[in-house]
């Protein structure tokens, strides 16, 4: 019976919102109908924005990070150091590294981690294309990897690790981020396994 | 640092989608990234969505509900019992009411309450479209308040009522949605004023 009198429009735009990660039905009725009760102009340009967002992105040819061009700011910027690479798992992982501005080498999105359970093996992943880039690239000298400290990251590293040392050129450095206590956090809350980490990693101390 | 490298297409889109209720600038990154790697189609699907929504719907010429055509198929539908007028809020209250299969006349969305606080006064409420619907239409003979049992819904349906009681047309019935323990809730979590509420107003015990 309640079917008879929705509109089809409203159903439409509820059923495509829900679809969205963390979005029901529910909380999808509400955005639509805020997004009623809006101005038009900025309901057309969320739309719109969308649009946009997933016809013209594209991904960089080298780095795999989104782009508008062919090649993304980050590799066409001649001031980066182009001898260092931080392989990460997502864009996401980009913009968060970029964002410590600790970094000023460049980037190898892989797209995810080795994960047999999810079914993503290396083949679905950017690894073929991150080592045919340090093959072809004397320049690089250093791979860092910036993947989750959990057991595909691990699996991950040492899966492009073995695959790198086989290449017919030197070695580069291949290091990762360092695991330890988290700063600003209290020991006490810090979980054994990091806890037990950061101990046996642990750093020369300075003043600094 | 990290705006000079940021694609403008994915910081407008995640301003966009954080102009939505709810949504912080994290959680529209999120989202953003989950656009870009879903099917190109289904992407296009949501932004289309949103833009033919809010393009094409209308709110319906006599009770404001949304709808596609001047008139609303509630309203255009001959089956309805249209002696019965129930006032709610919003929208989302129609769909809610209508979800009980408990009522079978026309609606009235008023667009919200009176509340002096966010600066909402009987003028940006469709009040006066209502006075003259029940003015001008004698096969009006019951309105129902359904609207929230808070001050302001109290202070709206008061306005309201006085507002019918001018008119130069035999009152119509007025009447307001039942107040109590709501159904299935145990007694020991119903709060006080609500519990009150529904000894002073008790019913006869009928067997149903």
């Amino acid at each position: 019976m309640e079917q008879e009198y929705e509109s089809q429009l409203l159903e439409n735009a509820v059923t495509e919102l829900s679809r969205l990660p963390g979005v029901g039905r529910k909380t999808a009725l509400r955005l639509a109908l805020y997004l009623l009760r809006r101005d038009l102009g900025e309901s057309l340009a969320l739309g719109n924005a969308i649009i946009d967002l997933r016809r013209n992105i594209k991904y960089c040819r080298s780095c795999h990070n989104i782009s508008e061009q062919d090649v993304c700011p980050i590799c066409s910027d001649e001031s980066r150091d182009r001898s260092t690479v931080c392989v990460v798992e997502t864009v996401r992982d980009v913009l968060s590294v970029e964002r410590t501005a600790s970094f000023r080498g460049l980037y190898h999105v892989l797209g995810g981690v080795i994960s047999p359970i999810d079914g993503i093996g290396p083949g679905s992943l950017e690894i073929d294309s991150l080592v045919q880039r340090v093959a072809a690239d004397d320049t690089v000298q250093e791979v860092i990897f910036a993947l989750s400290p959990t057991m595909e990251g691990d699996t991950t590293a040492y899966y492009i690790f073995r695959k790198l040392s086989e290449l017919d050129r030197p070695m580069p450095a291949v290091t990762r981020l360092a695991r330890g206590v988290a700063v600003g956090n209290e020991l006490e809350y810090t979980d054994e396994l990091t806890l037990g980490r950061s101990i046996v990693d642990r750093q020369p101390f300075t003043s600094i």
